[in-house]
């Protein structure tokens, strides 16, 4: 039944990512044969500069001309990890538009301009695989796509960056602060020079809106996930979280309620008996609610060299298979819904509030009464003894729309017995 | 590109989850079209007595005869749910031979006939698919089959039974004894009136030699699987695993260990950071080491109608996805490799050791000295205050070949000083 005996395959990139991927398709060179009845070749290469020695990757395979990967007629497979909007985007379409299929694990692209190489993907009846975008190496979006297709899907909550979580796991185990613990993270490798991406939710941003895209069977873009990062969590808002019970994570949480969706990432604190709230350290996971599958959590490494090799080795194997069966293309895009975005005033959330109030009488009535007159009930309340004149209080609201509880912050914002508004955050609740 | 407007499905057996499949695919109906290009209905649902009432199934649809269904060339998708060996082997085959693809969750079946079915999938190029043979509706067959694809997998470990999993649960958090968490799983409808399958660790081999099959690309059969189940487990042993900082699970073992097999289900004692030790309840996990990905860990509901169904939905809907572009039978048998089995003599693990002994001095040199001379070197032991001349020893031992265990066994069999092994239990240690 096969097609070919030989499956040839481009690199854009030889990043970490990229020497991975070249490593490990070298390793199962052998194997091959047996998973995709071909042999399986990265017979190119494409990088910046050709003089920069690419430790496992021969020079031979090296090119800097895209042309050269896009004519050869024999290159029927590019696998895309330079990341960025361009030219990855470009080289892309050129790629679907020559008859060839796509392996990308590119995030950036795929939350900007998913529809655009989907479509194009389904136009010329080509594979456009990415399950390294999110959560590297975990099989997640073949899951979501295939096994769990028979669900109608309404919450996909994620801890998709490893490196806020790693430092949320170092600020809550160790005490540390946020900037000790970020500093930290950069000298192990774990969170880069310029940390923002990550630190800022955006990373994470963008893989909640492929997730919430393929979940909900209707386009999510990065422009529609609300985001707050974890620049500005204190050591001091973990420790009141672990009082309440409650692990602090940056959590992407989306959600399909009556056919409106809400994609947000934040820091959310957590029950600590919720799966969630045990995913320590870079570890990545997505919890997944169905309503035939009920609750469903897959974990493992969300980034690193050979973890998102993994991931996209595995949909150049899938690819290669469909060549052999003249099945490409076979599972595109599938959002065939067209769901509204739900306001985020509308969204409805449990808070933490922690304010620094002055030590006298009658603020927690005030407080109270402001969060009530504007229909915030109060769950849970800590008040904390007053250093130099400063009281803290730590209110746990129950579920609000969040609009009311941005009334009651504009008031706190001019009442003088308050003198600041220290965090808000939110807290799990279920749907 | 699709080649069906219309595809029709059968289904063999409308218990829990055939009930539960029945319900699924008419809820999602309309949303059919856009997942598979086509309608996708149960035309034939198998049953034994036609007069018994299926709730959620319209009589008309029932047949109590396979000919009927066999002989129907527009039923295309056979759906196996009867379980148990015949007649579900011969409909299986008679299935694939007449052309239709087949979809089922029948493990006990697989874990002894997978190869013969398999070969009749690859025979009459047909999809057979199993999806919810292992794990309920967790997504592991297909995430190991493909998006795990690239890697080298030397470990699959899992808590595959949610009956067991409910009763060490209950025994750990509330010391009940295995009987009264026997009874009450049995009142609540999570383990069967006759539980020997469940408790012995049956089922749970049975998922096991499935699942090492996948990983290693070597066939496992049900009797390659050492088996141990956990009704002599007593509250003591758990008590004094929480000691040593262990939880007990009754866990599946799969390892691939210098290109020899060696998988078993036993009662295992994990260390309670471990992933798995935080499953609960009738909740299923499995947890697999590749060269790649690293680790990773997929968990969900292991049992019950609707998770089963989603399972078992999404094997159908690929299916019908394959169908449409003429490529069934794309990825069948993966078992390239001929893997020897690891005689259970020579594996290697960690034990717990409990002695009723003599209350009387010179014992735990007794102990040590026989041990030592088996090449059995002691990790921790607690020795216990005699109760009624009865003293207890707790050995947890290092890493030893199970031969040289079994050898001190049958020692201790022979010392008057030692009343009773009381327990013999393995202990979590890595590859």
């Amino acid at each position: 039944m096969s097609k070919y005996n030989e499956i040839k395959a481009a690199l854009l990139g030889a990043g970490t990512v990229g020497g991975g991927v070249y490593k490990l398709i070298e390793k199962r060179k052998s194997e091959m044969p047996s998973k995709v009845q071909a042999e399986l070749t990265i017979t190119k290469v494409l990088v910046k500069n050709l003089n920069k020695k690419r430790e496992g990757i021969p020079d031979e395979v090296l090119t800097d001309d895209w042309q050269e990967i896009l004519d050869d007629p024999k290159i029927s497979i590019v696998i895309e990890l330079m990341g960025g909007i361009e030219p990855a985007r470009t080289y892309i379409l050129e790629a679907l538009k020559a008859g060839k299929n796509v392996v990308t694990a590119n995030k950036d692209l795929l939350a900007e301009h998913g529809k655009e190489l989907m479509d194009a993907a389904e136009e010329y009846h080509k594979d456009l695989y990415f399950e390294a975008a999110v959560g590297g190496g975990i099989p997640i979006i073949r899951p979501l796509k295939e096994c769990l297709a028979g669900n109608n899907i309404t919450e996909v909550m994620g801890i998709v960056n490893g490196t806020t979580n790693y430092i949320l796991t170092k600020m809550t185990q160790e005490g540390m602060d946020f900037g000790e613990a970020l500093k930290q993270a950069q000298e192990l490798g774990f969170a880069e020079a310029d940390p923002t991406a990550d630190v800022e939710g955006l990373d994470a941003g963008r893989k909640m809106a492929i997730l919430a895209s393929i979940a909900f069977h209707s386009r999510v873009t990065f422009d529609d996930v609300e985001i707050k990062g974890i620049s500005d969590i204190t050591a001091r808002d973990i420790k009141y979280a672990g009082e309440f019970g409650y692990v602090l994570k940056l959590l992407g949480v989306a959600r399909n309620v009556n056919d409106k969706i809400e994609v947000s990432v934040s820091p959310v604190m957590i029950p600590e008996q919720h799966p969630l709230a045990k995913v320590n350290d870079s570890f990545n996971a997505v919890f997944v609610h169905g309503d035939a599958v009920d609750d469903a959590m897959f974990q493992g490494r969300g980034a690193g060299e050979f973890p998102t090799a993994s991931a996209v080795v595995g949909d150049v194997i899938a690819t290669a298979r469909n060549m052999q069966y003249d099945c490409c293309g076979r599972i595109g895009c599938s959002c065939y819904k067209n769901l509204p975005m739900q306001p985020v005033g509308d969204s409805r959330h449990r808070y933490f509030l922690r304010f620094l109030v002055e030590d006298r009488t009658g603020i927690l009535a005030g407080v109270a009464g402001v969060l009530g007159n504007n229909g915030v009930s109060i769950s849970q309340v800590i008040q904390k003894p007053a250093v130099d004149g400063v009281a803290e209080l730590v209110v746990i609201t129950d579920k609000v729309e969040t609009r009311h509880l941005q009334d009651a912050l504009v008031i706190f914002g001019e009442m003088s017995m308050i003198r600041e508004v220290a965090s808000v955050i939110r807290v799990y609740s279920q749907k």
